[in-house]
C-alpha cells in the first residue's frame, strides 16, 4: 500500500513534468502568485493542521528547538507566502541559451537551459520546506514529489492541499506537486530507488538523512549540508577585522552550516588576538572554547580540544581553537578535518591570500570576510534549494539555475557525418 | 588483498590530487607531450604485452569484434598518442573564472572552475580508453584510478607503466594515474563504494557494465551511453535529404550510440519515402529492416518488428521503421522508447522544427541533420571520456570543462553578516 502511494504519486509527476519543462513563465508566475495568496486566505486550515502536529510533538516530547521549527503562525504563513512572491519575481532560467555556436560543417549548436524533470525532496521537520521546494521546482519547470518528517505530516498536508490546488487553478499541469503522505519508513526506501520516476533527489535535514540516502540511492542525489567551516587568522592581520569576523562566524547563527566550527591562529597572532577575543566570545557571547595547549597557555580558562571537536559541526555556541606554524599547516589541518563547506582566511598578505584560495578546495573560499555569507541570498541568486557540498553538478549555494539541465540543440540544413 | 591494491592506489590518488589542482598549464601539457612520445618509442613493449592478451582472447573464444578492439599496432599506438598531443594543445579548464560579480555590501564574489579531484573510471576491452582517460584527467587537473576489463590487462598494464612515468618526468606528482591490475571482481564493488577517495565514477562500456556501476555505486557517478536514437521524417520534409540523413544514421557507424535505431515516418511522406529508401538501406547497406504493418504493406520483404525492437538498442545494421500519424505521435513513440541521447526530425515546417526541439526530452535534438554528430569532436569540444545519459552534472558530450567543478572565490575587506 506504501508502494502503491509513492508509485502512483511519482508516476503522476513524471507526466506532468512532460508539460511542465514547456510553461510559460507568465503561467509558471501567476501560479507562484496564486499559491502565495491562497496560503494567506487559507492559512485558518494550515494553523488548525498545525496543531495537530504540534500537540503530538509535545506528547513525542520533541526537544525545544524541534517544536520550534514546527511551529506556524499566520506571521510565518505569510513569511512562506512572500517567499513565493520572490521567487515569482526572479528571471525564468528555463530555455536560455547559454551558448550557441556555429561547426566549419554550418551546423548551428546551442547549449539550452531545461527542466530536470521530475525532483524529490526528502526533508526533515520544518514545514516551510514544502513551500519552498514546491515554488523553486515550479519556477525551474520540474514535477516534484516530497517526502516531509512524519512530525510535521498534517502541517505539509494541509500545505501541499492549499498550494497544488492553486497551481492547478493557475494553469500548472495536475500532479506538478505531490506529497508523499504515508509516514512510513519504507516510503523513502522506495524513493531511493525510483530511477524510472525521478531524475535527482535532494535530501535536507541533519547529517543522519543525508547519509541514508547518499549511501542508498540509486537515484543521482546532491548532497547538501555539513559544515565543518574554519577561519584562519594570519600572523599579518587586521586584528580588529579578525575578531570582528570570528565573533559573526560564530555567534551570528550557530546553528546552520556556514557557521565557523574552529578558529585557526598563526602562532605569532595567538598572544595578541586570543586572549581579548576569547574573553569577549566567552562573556558576551557565551561561546564555549575548546582550545589546544598553546591555547590554553594564553588563556588559562579555556577547556582541553580533543582530536574528535575538530572533525566536529558542533552547530552551537561551541568552538575549538587551534594555533597553528603558519598558512601550510592551517591548510592542512582544514584538508584533514574540514568538509569542504566555507573557509577563510584574515590577511593583508597579498600572497598568501591567493594561496589560500588556491590551496583550499571548498565549495566558498574567502579572504577578509565572514564564513556566514555561504548562502543564495546573499551570493545574490535570490533563493536556494540547499548548499551543496558535493563536487557533481552543483557546488555551493544552488539557485534556480542549479534545478536545471541543458540540452543541446542542432540546426542543420541536412548535414552528414564523413 | 585486492582491497590492499585498491585502498593503496586510491590514497595515492587521492594524495596526488592534492597538487595536481594547481599544476601550471605548461607542466601538464608538456607532460602529455612526453607522454605521447614515451609511447611510441616503447610501443614495443606495447605490442608484445598486446600479444599475450591476444592470445589469451583467441584461447577464450572471444569474438572477432572485441578481439578487433583489443588489438594494439604501431599504427594504433601512434593514433593513441596523436589523441594526446591534441589534448595538450587544448585550452587548460582550470582557474577559468566564469562570471564574477560584485554585492552591494562590496563583497566580489567569483565562480572557478577547478579540478574535480579524483575520477575513476571503470571500462571494458579498449585499451586506448587507458590513455584516453588519463590524458584527460590529467589535463584536467584530476587523478585518475583506472580499472580496465581482465582481457587487456597486459596491454593496460604495459601502457599505464609508460604513460605514468612519463608524467612524473615531466613533474606530475607521481600517484596521479593509478591502474588496479588485479582482474579479480571485487575491485570494481571496492571502487563503487569509495566515496573517501573517488570524486566521481565514470563507466565506459555496454549496457551491463554502466547498469552495475548505476545501481551499486555510493560514489557518485556519470552514466554513459546508452543510445536509442530516432529520426523522424515529417510530411513536410525534403525526400532527398531525408533519405540522406537516415542512410548516414544508421549505417555510417552503426556499432555506436549516436547511430539511429528506428526511423519514424509520417503516413503521408511513407509511400514516397521508404520504397525506395529501404531497398537501398538493403541492397547497399545490407541493412535488415523490421517494420510495422503500414511499412510492411508498402514494402513487402520488410520483416516484422516487435515491441521489444522498439526498445532495442541494435548497434547494428539493423533498424525498425514506423509509420506514424504525426509529429505528435513520433514524440511520444520517442518519450516511451528513448533513452534520451540523440533525437532528429527532417521537416521544411518552421513550426515543427520549434515543437520537436521543445518536446524532445534528449541530450542533443536535431533539425535536419545526422544523429551521429552527437560526439566531443564533431561539437568542437576537442576531446571527450564520453556522451552523458544523465542530467545532473553534464549532458551530451563530455570535454574537458565536464571534468571539472567550480569554486566560489570571494574577495572582501571585513564584512561580516547583518
Amino acid at each position: 500500500m506504501v508502494k502503491d502511494e509513492v508509485l502512483s504519486k511519482a508516476a503522476k509527476a513524471r507526466e506532468a513534468s512532460r508539460s511542465m519543462g514547456s510553461l510559460s513563465a507568465s503561467v509558471k508566475d501567476e501560479a507562484l502568485i496564486v499559491m502565495a495568496k491562497e496560503l494567506i486566505e487559507r492559512s485558518g486550515e494550515i494553523i488548525a493542521a498545525n496543531k495537530i502536529d504540534m500537540a503530538k510533538g509535545k506528547e513525542r516530547g520533541l526537544s525545544k528547538a524541534l517544536l520550534d521549527r514546527l511551529l506556524l503562525t499566520k506571521e510565518r504563513v505569510v513569511e512562506m507566502a512572500a517567499g513565493l512572491r520572490a521567487i515569482a519575481g526572479l528571471p525564468d532560467p528555463v530555455g536560455e541559451v547559454i551558448s550557441m555556436w556555429k561547426r566549419p560543417n554550418g551546423l548551428q549548436i546551442g547549449k539550452m537551459r531545461v527542466a530536470i524533470g521530475v525532483i524529490g525532496i526528502i526533508y526533515e521537520a520544518r514545514p516551510n520546506v514544502t513551500v519552498d521546494a514546491a515554488g523553486l521546482c515550479l519556477k525551474t519547470g520540474n514535477a516534484v514529489v516530497l517526502r516531509g518528517g512524519s512530525e510535521a505530516i498534517n502541517s505539509n498536508k494541509a500545505i501541499a492541499k492549499i498550494i497544488s490546488e492553486a497551481a492547478v487553478k493557475a494553469g500548472v499541469p495536475d500532479g506538478a506537486i505531490q506529497l508523499i503522505e504515508t509516514t512510513d519508513r519504507e516510503a523513502v526506501n522506495i524513493l531511493l530507488k525510483l530511477n524510472e520516476y525521478l531524475d535527482i533527489l535532494i535530501p535536507r535535514g541533519g547529517a543522519g538523512l543525508i547519509q541514508t540516502v547518499v549511501k542508498n540511492a540509486t537515484v543521482p542525489v546532491i548532497e547538501t549540508g555539513v559544515g565543518n567551516c574554519h577561519v584562519y587568522v594570519d600572523n599579518e592581520a587586521d586584528l580588529e577585522m579578525a575578531k570582528r569576523i570570528v565573533i559573526n562566524a560564530k555567534t551570528q547563527r550557530p546553528g546552520v552550516c556556514n557557521a565557523m566550527e574552529t578558529l585557526l591562529v598563526h602562532k605569532e597572532t595567538a598572544a595578541g588576538l586570543l586572549p581579548d577575543l576569547l574573553n569577549t566570545l566567552k562573556n558576551e557571547y557565551k561561546v564555549e572554547i575548546r582550545g589546544c595547549p598553546a591555547t590554553r597557555k594564553l588563556v588559562k580558562w579555556v577547556k582541553k580540544v580533543t582530536e574528535d571537536d575538530y572533525y566536529t559541526e558542533f552547530l552551537d555556541l561551541i568552538m575549538a581553537v587551534k594555533v597553528v606554524d603558519g598558512l601550510r599547516e592551517a591548510v592542512d589541518h582544514i584538508y584533514k578535518y574540514g568538509t569542504k563547506h566555507s573557509e577563510a582566511i584574515i590577511t593583508t598578505n597579498y600572497n598568501k591570500a591567493r594561496r589560500f584560495l588556491q590551496d583550499i578546495d571548498a565549495a566558498a573560499v574567502y579572504v577578509n570576510a565572514s564564513t556566514r555569507f555561504t548562502d543564495g541570498f546573499q551570493f545574490g541568486f535570490g533563493a536556494e534549494i540547499g548548499i551543496s557540498t558535493q563536487k557533481l553538478h552543483a557546488r555551493g549555494p544552488m539557485g534556480l539555475a542549479e534545478l536545471t539541465t541543458i540540452k543541446y540543440i542542432i540546426y542543420g540544413e541536412g548535414q552528414v557525418r564523413k
